[in-house]
């Protein structure tokens, strides 16, 4: 896992921390909820975390986009399948989202050569 | 199909039409490339029209949404499944997507109350 | 109550019904975390009500705005606290909020014209 | 001018009204400095116009688009121009885009048609 | 202050002042206009720095939500408070915004741990 | 031109490559579609880059804004020119597009001062 990765994901587990010791029961129900989202039901988690990643290209979140990329990646998700994946969310909301479809191909090419499944899974603590 | 359901998609068409109609190239090739996102590929069409719904719920486009609810009913999309594309839409999206979620469902009863498939299909000539 | 405003809030409430009917933990759970976040707490309904309305005319959401508005009024938000919002949503969302001003304030006036309380609560069933 | 348009014209100019009539300072400067903008400048009208419209086109709004396509065309903006404009704002937006497009379509072809300038005014007071 | 944030301060200033420096009345209105939409009026000053703290949150800026997180901070808004709002941001946004929280809690954490209100100050120059 | 610009120009060509050598054909077309969309043709280049700035602006992502700067820069965009696209962006937009405008004036005022034409093509290989 790269530097900038590692130190992202370290930020990303601190702060989820600061935030559900918070006594805030709104937002910690939200966190809960977002993981409940996730979970095989009646379509299985790889379809879930792909409808995740669609949702996240189209609204433009990199945090969000890295998160289920990751996710994807755990859940089996093969290279031809995220390029359509990425074609739907470029077709949908347009060349606005053309620089981070990069960056979710520079993470996905980092995920795919020499990173083990268990770097994927730090990287993934929540979106 | 209901008068405004029917109303609707009499507008869509013929809009279609005139765009298409027009000597823009982009254009043109935009609604082409649109149309080819949505082919079996690596994804069946089941999958890639549930990646096309959830977009446009937490885009919130209504026409959008209608679109691809009736493409996902024609492609096999059983309720408790759009359920829990509906369910990633909400979180993802929050609360503003509540609106578009309730015109969704209704939608949903239509076409499943007595509506027959070929209607769904007129319904969903393009999004 | 205008004849306009009585179909929207019988659709809100019917839909939602068939919404909160269905089999789907992480949808009802989120309606429910929806009604929650607005409760009294450290910051009083007032308030919060007033922050859901200026998050709705950013987002650019008419259903939501409604409902913001209603609950606002319920609260006891008074007529130039309801532009203080307003210009908040305008110059934080741009010219791009207008339509949506429009109406709400046309709202605002129905609801200060002849309307009871019953009336605006009624409209109020959720966002 | 088709009632539609008519009716929509009247309640623009009413809220506008309303909204100008009210003692709040920031929303009549929002409205005094968005009439400003496009006036001529070191830019002329007609591509402050076509900004406008390609900016209303990405961010989804109805009553803008249809705003600033009547000004457009009182600016002398071609049909040819228009879609190229129209191809900017779809390309760059994507297709959540394209309903909006239809209904963009359908308003110029309405101006072109025997609706004379006076009309075209009338319908654009603002956005 | 933490060198990432006295180095975004300082590059805000600067840039402020360039902005400013240039003959556009309608960009140094709208600066103006900013600046005029958060004082004290019909509502307080800490409530209308949560509305623009909530609205940021929602359109997910960061540096928007770092600046009325600063001015809210300088108006008194106490930490429950502060989770309150991001509850609502949360919800009416969706678990888009949780990145932007996390962000938004980090700055919180920092302006209130040693942090005297100058800093907080400084550090709010501009939206 | 600046390290950091350097890098970013270099990273965006690097993905694109990476982009453009996947076997996925809609993601190849829209490629292709984006820079047909700027090619002169009813309107000039200048007034389509420009068309794209503000698009950029409202929709506010920094890497299209910078590339829309450079470009517009090379097409013969003035800098009152330039201001008065910012000031559609910004009316539009609101108040949410300012740390966006800061950073295309940081980048204009780079490309203005000493950085010659190659280097402004350079950073401009695409959106």
């Amino acid at each position: 896992m790269s530097d900038k990765l590692a130190e992202f994901t370290a930020f990303r587990q601190r702060m989820n921390e600061r935030i559900l010791a918070e006594d805030n029961q709104v937002v910690r129900r939200f966190f809960a909820l977002d993981t409940q989202t996730y979970k095989a039901g009646a379509l299985d988690v790889k379809t879930k975390e792909m409808l995740g990643l669609v949702a996240s290209m189209v609204l433009r979140c990199d945090d969000c986009i890295s998160y289920h990329v990751a996710q994807c990646k755990e859940a089996g998700v093969q290279r031809d399948e995220f390029f359509e994946v990425f074609s739907v969310g470029l077709v949908v909301g347009g060349s606005i989202v053309i620089p981070h479809l990069r960056r979710a191909v520079d993470l996905l090419d980092q995920l795919e050569s020499g990173v083990d499944g268990t770097d994927a899974t730090a990287c993934a603590d929540h979106a």
